[in-house]
């Protein structure tokens, strides 16, 4: 790092223009509404960007152009794949669009989600992704005041106004509840991460339990174990389910993660999946496939998601017409994890 | 969304200091160095805050403060876990202080890469967390000329100078490659990401050449297959290098991703691990525990790489003197993927 003294002067707005012989009108242009400048002005004022090392004062910059082209997401945690693939999905399409992604992981925690939505519209988010619907009002008091466009992604609720793009998580954790009892499974266990400000826990939940009750099993027998999302905390909850006087002949699991958990515990105590054992997921990441057995779970197509998140935001930053939401399909992955109770 | 005729006034910090009956320095004290007000007047301002909800006028603060209290991370790759966990326990550390954590996902491009620092910049990062040393003179010339306080992570290299927090990546993979060896193989293939522009994985590969070498082997026998990050790529290059003439009795990976697509295509192929073929990773990222058998990696510290990388950042945002470079210990654990030529 240099010292203060030997630090060169910051170049300006001004120096930029000197450099590329145009205005600083044009260079303003060039940084605040590229498509509105020629391709070959364009190139040589970046080129005197970068050559100097110019960087828009964004206090300025933003007050000048109310627009950024940064966005932000903030994702309950960037430690395990849940998110990853649509999150990926979404940067790459925002890219393509010249806009930048910052993205910010709360840990599952409402009140660092709140900090962070905070700290990404003080630095200038143009649009915010969340993840579901659960949060304090004053969340969306606080964007919509500022009028920033928001969407939530891995939630469709036909019952919620706000705009969102994703599925149903009840529904289709009941479809996939629902082949599981058709093979013939009466008694069940089920891994939840917390429910409490997660809404598509919830929801998942909710879906078993409405298709124990649509055939004739009672919801109540459900043996339920909430723990953290981690293939460790996965394989400690299935030992514990398993270790019931009664145990089940099949354990759903809210996401993957705790399935693939689930599996590894099984092999270790010595249970076949799924002839001892049926177990499945939920999301269809990438590690449902690379344990043995294969992980049976719903297919969430997360990378279309991510993709048009970023297509709707970008709308909606572009003061285009507000984009209704979307609902997309899932389907079951059948893998080697589900059979019939033998 | 509001339209606008219905929006609110936006609250000013004037709206806040009235409020909670304080002065507008306070407010802005509380808001830019709270330890420098008691507890009771910051809890009442910030109150206020949320109340109000009231963001800091970034480019007011950001001039008036000199400290944001955001610092950005630039990471290759966000869909894969090879970052996760050092990048958690980076961003856990960081909340603990106050500081909020910003990712970009560069997508292994060093165009895009220079994008994000400077976006981060530009969005009033007071620190940034690189992954490596390899990137344009240029970045580091915008960083120094601004004063942002910058550290490498995943990397340590005792002939540079810029301050970097990891393991020596060589010397790594030459203890694995050894191991390999000692059991005696002879004929080795090695599955590598693109190694232009990524220090970690040229390192990586120059130490498995090293490790033949020394044991009299001729590296220019080893086979490489040069491909992207995932399980995918990790298979499809295993499929070929097992497709050789002569196949080489262990496959080396440049990372545990890569390993995991190994193994699993090695099955695909009836191929038993390690009986027919040895199988080897580096990172030791929870997936290679999952896969079965169990990948032999090299262990990284990627929690302590992580929180110690927010501690020496910490340091320099804070004005105390510049850390030294720190060097991680790894070392190699042992699994079932590994075992004698048979």
């Amino acid at each position: 790092m240099l010292k203060k003294d030997e630090m060169p002067s910051i170049p300006t707005l001004e120096d930029v223009a000197r450099a590329s012989g145009v205005s600083t009108a044009t260079v303003s242009r060039c940084l605040n509404a590229p498509d509105r400048v020629s391709e070959k002005t364009r190139k040589r004022v970046m080129k005197a960007v970068q050559d100097l090392g110019y960087a828009p004062n964004f206090g300025a910059q933003a007050l000048a152009a109310k627009r950024t082209n940064t966005f932000g997401a903030v994702i309950p945690t960037i430690e395990n794949a849940i998110f990853a693939r649509g999150l990926q999905a979404f940067g790459e399409e925002l890219h393509r669009a010249g806009v930048t992604l910052l993205v910010a992981s709360s840990s599952y925690d409402p009140a660092r989600e709140e900090e962070q939505i905070r700290a990404l519209v003080a630095r200038g988010a143009d649009g915010l992704l969340l993840i579901g619907h659960d949060r304090h009002e004053r969340c969306y008091d606080f964007l919509e005041r500022r009028q920033i466009p928001h969407i939530a992604a891995w939630v469709y609720d036909s019952g919620c106004d706000r705009l969102a793009i994703g599925f149903d998580n009840r529904e289709a954790m009941t479809a996939l509840a629902s082949e599981v009892i058709g093979l013939g499974h009466r008694r069940l266990g089920y891994i939840t991460a917390e429910i409490v400000g997660n809404d598509r826990a919830r929801a998942r939940l909710e879906g078993v339990k409405a298709a124990m009750a649509e055939h004739g099993l009672d919801p109540d027998t459900l043996i339920v174990r909430g723990t953290e999302y981690s293939f460790q905390e996965g394989a400690d909850a299935f030992a514990e389910i398993m270790a019931q006087p009664n145990p089940p002949t099949a354990v759903l699991c809210g996401n993957d993660v705790l399935a693939v958990g689930a599996v590894k515990q099984a092999l270790n105590l010595g249970l076949r999946v799924p002839q001892d054992v049926s177990i499945t997921g939920f999301d269809d990441i990438s590690v449902a496939d690379i344990v043995t057995p294969g992980l049976t779970t719903v297919h969430v197509p997360h990378w279309e998601m991510g993709a048009r998140a970023a297509q709707m935001l970008l709308q909606l930053r572009n003061g285009e017409d507000r984009p209704d939401s979307v609902r997309l399909d899932t389907y079951i992955a059948r893998r080697g994890s589900l059979g019939p109770p033998s």
